[in-house]
């Protein structure tokens, strides 16, 4: 692969953010009201005012990210954007209940009224990312506290007690390690400690152990699939919930892994991080016929009961990218960066809009647009700009370093 | 239309109702702990053990309506296979609050434990439509009157308080008229009154009269277009959520109407049942490039939310059969007939699943198979069944007459 390769991917990547920023800037704030509108047609135009709670806080996160570590974005309008979704978070984003304790809400009216509180602890982890990188760029020590409370009150529900989530203790409903809470108790570990001082860093240590540990349970049937729930002993579960598969997830568990163990020169994790959590779930995700990776399977080869199985999103590209690259770029194995391109192709050639500059989010399996708008619920301004930042960082230092050519 | 062409439908018709009640009757009683799986692959295989209480009473009701009301089906096994799920049903259902107050499950383990409860009341009501039809054929006064006292419940749910759905109250979620609940609650209504002295029909009279005005309300846009989710008053409510569009639910609701106006003669909500909620669906629901009924569709033309918007579902093509007929045998219009056989080409050229006997449940916009099961946690034993049942019957009548060359 020559430099000029990646040069010229370089370049692709770094306009397509630039267009992605653009797209956000233009059409996503609400001046009246604060917060970000992201249910947005291809001509920018707002369908739905609802204010998702997670994607208001990964907004806040992104733009904040954007501005503090990319000197093209560290521009007022950036920051003012973010903290006026900060703000808009912290009026509205958490419930009183009867109780006394509160939760975030998953969805707000327009003006900030809750609309409806999901019993899981989603909203809150993009709540504290939302903060804890907004205290970076402002320096508000509040704001950084109340990130750290939070997390303490996840941690709480994770691993003490899960009654304050609102579920019901039902007999039939076992306790599941699915994939999702530790990636993101992981994540969030990350993000408090970056920069941070040894005393941050040892305070989340045995937490950050704890994540792995619990990621690495759903690699399973003796080293040949990542299952998406587990038993909280890590035994495989029964049925469709035990034999679910979820490639995107699995490949965005990969680079959270590879961050941990890059950051501790830990050999054995990334090895894990690279044969487990990124090469099964390509082997079994990778459509051979259509191209593009499925949601879900079945590890049996049934047919999955979600109805959208088969539909090619964008998240689960995002993550390949990141993690493929990020692979190559810790272990210059030619094969990893072959992998990013076969993504890089088909993620390029399917999931951008000349129109908006930004990127359609479902298509069917044979790739046409299923679903023609830019934001909607569940898609905002995060999977694409997270993945295109990171790839650009990636092959700055890959293309600084200048010893890529394989 | 000539008679041979009926009398070929019906057969047609009667031999996959066969075929389908074969499937159900050899694949999905579980005779370890009782009640029925519904996760079956196209060989009868059980891929996932969960009983989803749903299609648990679903089942109870087609067996005994199936037992009761027609010679053929009129089978010791069907009524032991009806009674053991009706056992398991009581036995397990409801799961007990700390408040001392109960909700049905909507989801239990094979043997009978708890694993999910709804806060909605759709569990309930194919639990009273179970215990109604089942009381019918065994006589058993208990279980008549354990049907009637579950309605209170959920009369006073839907009309003077819903607290007890365990919502929690937020500002930001408006009351909503979701067209599935008065459509539930007049198909209970037409459930527990069929047959029944004056007594039991003026007892729910006034109920019925307000399911009625509260399905009507769905009506919107001057009369152009049937909405799924309105508000108390009436008026279109804002966002996607306003702008939903059902074809399916609406047509099922047209065929609930035309019987509620059969009963009384009342041309007026026969004529609104007609024109509003069959024709209007069938203008905007039907694929012009591909054939089929769109499973979600926006009034304003904006691309809907949901993943599956633009798959082709068996239930809404089995609600389009019934309503086009039952309309075409109280009218006799010639163009109802018309409807009725370009739903029926498409579906029975594109659903039914040769080595099961059974019909595939999901298709793709362009008519391929999407999910290759034939039962699963939505697709029980009922949609297809009651169609082919309710076709048949509409037939016999239309036939027995013989006053239907057009």
């Amino acid at each position: 692969m020559s430099d000029v390769k990646l040069e010229e991917c370089r370049e692709h990547i770094r306009s397509q953010l630039d267009n992605v920023v653009d797209f956000w800037l233009k059409y996503s704030h609400d001046t009246v009201d604060g917060g970000f509108f992201t249910c947005l047609g291809r001509d920018g135009s707002v369908y739905d005012k609802l204010k998702y709670v997670w994607l208001q806080g990964r907004q806040v996160w992104m733009y904040c990210r954007l501005y503090r570590t990319m000197d093209r974005f560290h521009k007022p309008e950036i920051l003012e954007a973010a903290k006026a979704g900060g703000e808009f978070l912290r009026k509205f984003a958490r419930v009183s209940r009867a109780s006394g304790e509160w939760k975030c809400a998953f969805c707000l009216t327009s003006d900030g009224k809750a609309v409806k509180v999901q019993r899981t602890l989603f909203s809150e982890c993009f709540y504290i990312m939302a903060m804890d990188e907004l205290s970076r760029v402002t320096g508000d020590k509040d704001m950084q506290l109340e990130a750290e409370q939070m997390m303490e009150q996840l941690i709480h529900w994770v691993r003490v007690d899960s009654s304050g989530l609102g579920r019901p203790q039902l007999p039939g409903d076992v306790p599941t390690n699915s994939m999702a809470v530790p990636m993101m108790l992981l994540c969030l570990v990350q993000q408090l400690t970056e920069g941070q001082g040894q005393d941050v860093v040892q305070k989340y240590k045995e937490l950050e152990q704890w994540c792995v540990q619990q990621i690495l349970h759903h690699v399973q049937r003796a080293g040949t699939a990542i299952l998406e729930n587990v038993s909280v002993e890590g035994t495989e579960l029964p049925g469709c919930s035990g034999r679910l598969q979820n490639p995107g997830h699995a490949l965005e568990a990969g680079w959270f892994l590879l961050q941990y163990s890059a950051e501790r020169g830990d050999e054995k994790i990334q090895e894990t991080a690279i044969s487990k959590f990124m090469e099964l779930p390509y082997q079994c995700g990778w459509d051979k016929k259509h191209g593009g990776l499925f949601y879900f399977l079945d590890v049996d080869g049934h047919c999955p009961t979600q109805l959208e199985w088969s539909m090619k999103l964008w998240w689960p590209h995002c993550e390949a990218l990141i993690a493929f690259l990020m692979a190559y770029s810790q272990t210059k194995k030619p094969e990893l960066l072959e992998r990013f391109f076969e993504v890089y192709d088909y993620t390029f050639t399917h999931f951008p809009d000349a129109q908006s500059g930004e990127w359609f989010g479902y298509l069917t399996q044979e790739g046409k647009v299923a679903l023609d708008f830019i934001g909607g619920p569940f898609k905002g301004f995060f999977h694409v700009p997270r993945c295109l930042y990171m790839c650009e960082r990636i092959l700055d230092d890959l293309l600084a370093n200048k010893d890529t050519t394989v």
